[in-house]
């Protein structure tokens, strides 16, 4: 049961996670999709399927988005109808952004079939005060109506940089009821490691248990999905951007970055016994992404599934190794 | 001859670097400083030693400085009197920013044997304004008066993150005679990596030679330390500030950060072809810090000169052997 391996040390989540088709799609376009989908994770040892509320985020940001907003299928809408056939556990992002306590709590009330869930809070502050309705205000009446619902919560390393405080609000959220956390997609390992640095102290200081962290891993697969990823807000360092807008095969090289960048986590929090695990996506819906992350998912399942047990003992042998091999 | 070496294609640069002892030094005692000093450089197959100019860089920044500023004995001086019977080439660095143009020249033209200097400039605009006197005028003056003398710059990764045109800068000073470049202490892999990849980049789109960067590496041995590199302007990531501060013995852990530093850098340019080379310091005068640098100059050392010939072929072996060690 994935409720259990959430709390099993060692146990390296791994997810994938999908948006739900348009709206405006035919319930046979959307069947033959889903099965397409379906087929591809048959199978596959992953430990849950996400499934994005994605919203209209036009109040977060002035910039232009890079691809149009489309409302879709809601995912617990998708999940029953669609997906039932996939033998893992699904948890449903809820956008809470456009609800007031009523709404969410019917929502609630409408979906106690659902396991595992991540509410999603608003994007700006104009949309709180528009509603009335905060996360806290949602966590609240979780812990109210939905109790036996197994929450996970969002967290973003890169606000962990500018704000210093993320540690802090992922601590917040599990005393709320929150056991694991799903990041935004990170190109950014010294985001990355800050975060888990000020937590693993933060949670060493306090005597507190961590929850697990499951970083989201994206291939990047043209310069357009690029400034995609920089309009949601993903850093991506530099040195990273120039060798993806001049590689010749950007997708390929997003691959091999984001197989590094989990290399690089499993180093550090295997060092210090911090729980951990990765969800794969793929940002657009190009055919060719889709494929990547597919790729990119077989590799990650391997990578955390082979090096679940042996904590502490790669970070040494990377160094060593790498000396060895150099002199 | 290190002239040479500066230009050719994977010399790996390794430079050592000291600041000359107190001016107030009895100068039997400033004997028996550089006897020692002599006897640990002795043997070993560095291209250069760097001597320091430290000048009070108290209108740079209002916090307090953690180690009280002491003038020295001018490098030039300690050079030329103490240092002659050390087989290596010197590089003199030479702070501009308390001088005006007439006493630069006078130093620029009673100092002719000198072979190799670094021209620091000044510490803050104040200063420039009161002297009336840029390090642009300085290499003026160098290309008028000295034009044999090889000439280094700084180079500061950090000022690249937060202004962005540091390689700017970099290719500035070589239309100016700069022929290689000193960073200041690097901890931080994602500036260096920034700067190295803008350098890179912008040599390639202008079709422009690029010269050795070397990077300063330098242990770190108490708190103390750690907090007058933060004075310094040195930046190091939360999370390796966090890992220095709870390790049980913050000397090592520093020595291994270094080390690793090394590697990537090495990694990292290689795949490039990028020049680059590398300078160790001790930061503080403490025995167990000299001791320190001095044993990581020895392994830098292996590392650089081992990987000199190589170019291109460990980026794609380090991860290729990370993933195989791990599957």
């Amino acid at each position: 049961m994935l409720k259990e391996k959430i709390h099993q040390p060692g146990s390296n989540l791994v997810f994938y996670s999908l948006t739900p088709p348009k709206a405006t799609t035919q319930p046979e376009q959307v069947k033959i999709i889903a099965g397409k989908q379906i087929e591809r994770l048959q199978g596959l040892p992953i430990d849950g399927l996400l499934l994005y509320d994605i919203q209209d985020e036009s109040t977060r940001t002035e910039k232009e988005r890079t691809f149009a907003f489309q409302s879709t299928i809601t995912p617990e809408e998708y999940s029953k109808n669609y997906l039932a056939s996939l033998q893992v556990p699904k948890v449903i992002y809820k956008s809470i952004g456009n609800l007031d306590k009523e709404q969410f709590t019917t929502w609630l009330q409408a979906n106690q079939h659902i396991g595992y869930a991540v509410f999603v809070g608003a994007s700006s502050h104009q949309q709180v005060e528009a509603t009335n309705f905060s996360l806290q205000d949602a966590y609240d009446l979780r812990n109210q109506y939905a109790k036996s619902l197994v929450l996970g919560g969002v967290t973003i390393p890169e606000r962990h940089t500018k704000k210093g405080d993320e540690h802090q609000r992922i601590f917040n959220k599990i005393n709320k009821g929150c056991s694991f956390f799903i990041s935004q997609c990170v190109y950014s390992l010294n985001d990355t490691k800050n975060l888990l640095s000020d937590y693993y102290y933060a949670g060493l200081d306090n005597d507190k248990m961590l929850s697990p962290i499951i970083f989201t891993l994206a291939p990047c697969g043209s310069l357009k999905t690029l400034q995609f990823m920089e309009w949601l807000g993903i850093e991506v360092p530099k040195w990273l951007y120039n060798d993806l807008k001049h590689s010749k095969d950007i997708l390929s090289s997003s691959i091999e970055t984001c197989k590094n960048i989990a290399i690089e986590i499993l180093n550090y929090t295997q060092a210090k016994n911090i729980p951990i695990g990765f969800n794969i996506e793929s940002i657009s819906i190009k055919k060719e992404e889709i494929e990547a992350a597919n790729e990119l998912l077989k590799d990650v399942l391997q990578l955390a599934k082979s090096t679940g047990t042996s904590a502490g003992s790669l970070d040494l042998a990377k160094h060593t190794d790498k000396l060895q091999m150099i002199s």
